[in-house]
């Protein structure tokens, strides 16, 4: 049906001996717990029994919703660009995060609604002054969202041609939990009420508006479950991109870092398209939103760390890298029974 | 009881101004979960509003288990001193995960049945070789324990000279998951059957054989609760020296890195010593070893990653240590919303 997402999950000829070279390390076998697979699923995207990880870099796609002037979230819209501002001088979460673990930066203007002009640091790839409000009408037509979906792809082929094998995929836009609630819902099937969460810090009587506002873009359209379509109606730019580039960076052969809620409703719509691509996903995190359960169960991912973080931007990929980076060092750096001279188990 | 164990917690006079710094960085409130309590822990065992960690450092205590010969690992006892060598070539999971993250490594011989001369990067603190075993008599005399704790404390007078300010505890001793089932099933009270895991890979059977041998141990001594007793009885001369080493760690007011299950021994004997050592330790990782869990709830951690590792050494607090590094540079270094001109919630 959408043939032109085709896409091969990785060759597993090397498993066995990937396999063989982890459990001859000196630890009893399995002591290093979910490092262990992890290990396994990046030398098997890369094809190596020494694989490495080349120029980390995060990407953060900005976005502004239609919706959010509805009152789906508890922060004013502005605060999309000013964040976007943040990023760009340094002073966000995902800046310190990104720049403690050695990862570059690039923040990608989605369509965001304000005029940045051309700035270092910023890629723009505007798809207009934030999407349509979808308790009305498509946040965005269908031709739109290919289009969006396109320059991610061609955001992520810069990053390949300049050496970088491991993208982090981080997310701003204010309003745009609530897209991932209703894409989690329409793809997943999971009851809208579970996918509903308190965004940036919504009360309850907060979230039981975002819960008749989003029931209520439901109802416009009917029942939608493909995953363009969804897309179309409810995402936001910056998740259209997100999928394109993340269909694009597994393509290429890229390990890809899975931020939470958001970002996973983007990875979410990108394996409905083409299942394959879980095979390259890192899922870094467990979200604080009670919908990201849903989508972790429908992907059938266990995330590395679970810390309550609820702030998106791509902090959790950002942070949970470190631990990437020990997978593969284990694999390369750590003795073997054989040649540390170690008795093996009786 | 023990006032010669005496330890106070860090004054909270600074909590609320730290919270309050931490609530105006430009993130949701609490949107950055467990690393906003760890960055107000550490600022409060540092008594500073701008917390910073130096020289962090990882020390390795190893030592032999009278016990061992009996049968309660899945290793010869050999494998204690071979994996010493190793730490010492720099091939060990916890070489690996240190270097990668710019900690620094100390060995320590605690009491290793293996002569190994004076060697670069080893600190010999041996108290003989091995301790004897349980199943027959105390593991050690009072004076010995007594001796181990000092020998323990005077390694991080050494470390705390040297500029450390933050240390973690990571061990090696073939048979001392068995040690910790003991201490820890003494000082919580739960059945000695939860208490008791596959250590290095033992089968059913195996930890049927361990269970049974660590019943006739507590049937020696009838019932012990006063934890150096229990220390002495029981323990490793690892065990002893880390549970020295953390009390003066404490009173130096640097922060503890506290790995899983073994290393959690040694914490809960101190935290039974010196209740207020809690506030400076930061519970690293979630042991795949079954009594951790005891540990966990009798000293109410919640611990930062859940992987489940079960490899010691300190490997958790490695890994663990760009999360508490992150929880310091986010309060140092995020902007908040005043500085960063963005909007706060409506």
């Amino acid at each position: 049906m959408h043939s032109e997402f085709s896409l091969l999950a990785p060759d597993r000829a090397l498993a066995a001996a990937l396999q063989q070279k982890i459990d001859r390390k000196t630890k009893p076998l399995g002591a290093l717990g979910l490092l262990e697979g992890l290990g396994l699923r990046i030398g098997l995207v890369q094809q190596s029994l020494t694989p490495a990880l080349r120029n980390p870099h995060v990407i953060v796609f900005a976005g502004d919703h239609g919706a959010a002037r509805a009152g789906v979230s508890a922060y004013p819209q502005d605060v999309t660009w000013q964040m976007v501002e943040n990023f760009l001088a340094g002073g966000a979460g995902i800046n310190v995060f990104a720049r403690q673990n050695g990862l570059g930066l690039t923040v990608v203007d989605a369509g965001v609604a304000h005029d940045f002009g051309p700035r270092p640091g910023l890629v723009d790839a505007k798809m207009g002054p934030g999407t349509k409000n979808y308790l009305e009408e498509p946040a965005m037509t269908r031709a739109e969202c290919a289009t969006a979906m396109q320059r991610g792809a061609g955001i992520i082929r810069t990053l390949a041609a300049d050496g970088c094998n491991i993208v982090g995929f981080g997310e701003m836009g204010i309003g745009n939990t609530a897209a991932a609630s209703l894409i989690t819902h329409c793809l997943t099937g999971t009851p809208l009420a579970d996918c509903i969460g308190r965004g940036t810090g919504l009360d309850d009587a907060g979230v039981a508006r975002k819960h008749q506002l989003l029931e209520k873009a439901l109802a416009r359209t009917g029942r939608v479950d493909d995953p363009l379509s969804v897309l179309a109606e409810f995402g936001g730019f910056e998740i259209a991109m997100m999928a394109g580039a993340m269909l694009a960076a597994a393509r290429a052969g890229m390990v890809l870092l899975i931020d939470g809620f958001i970002v996973g409703s983007a990875a979410l719509t990108a394996a409905r398209l083409a299942p394959a691509i879980t095979e390259y996903c890192i899922f870094c995190h467990r979200s604080a939103e009670p919908g990201h359960v849903a989508q972790l169960t429908a992907l059938g991912a266990q995330p590395l760390i679970d810390l309550g973080l609820r702030l998106g931007e791509g902090t959790g990929t950002a942070l949970a890298y470190p631990l990437v980076q020990a997978a593969v060092n284990f694999v390369n750096e750590m003795a073997s029974f054989e040649s540390a001279g170690v008795s093996d188990k009786e």
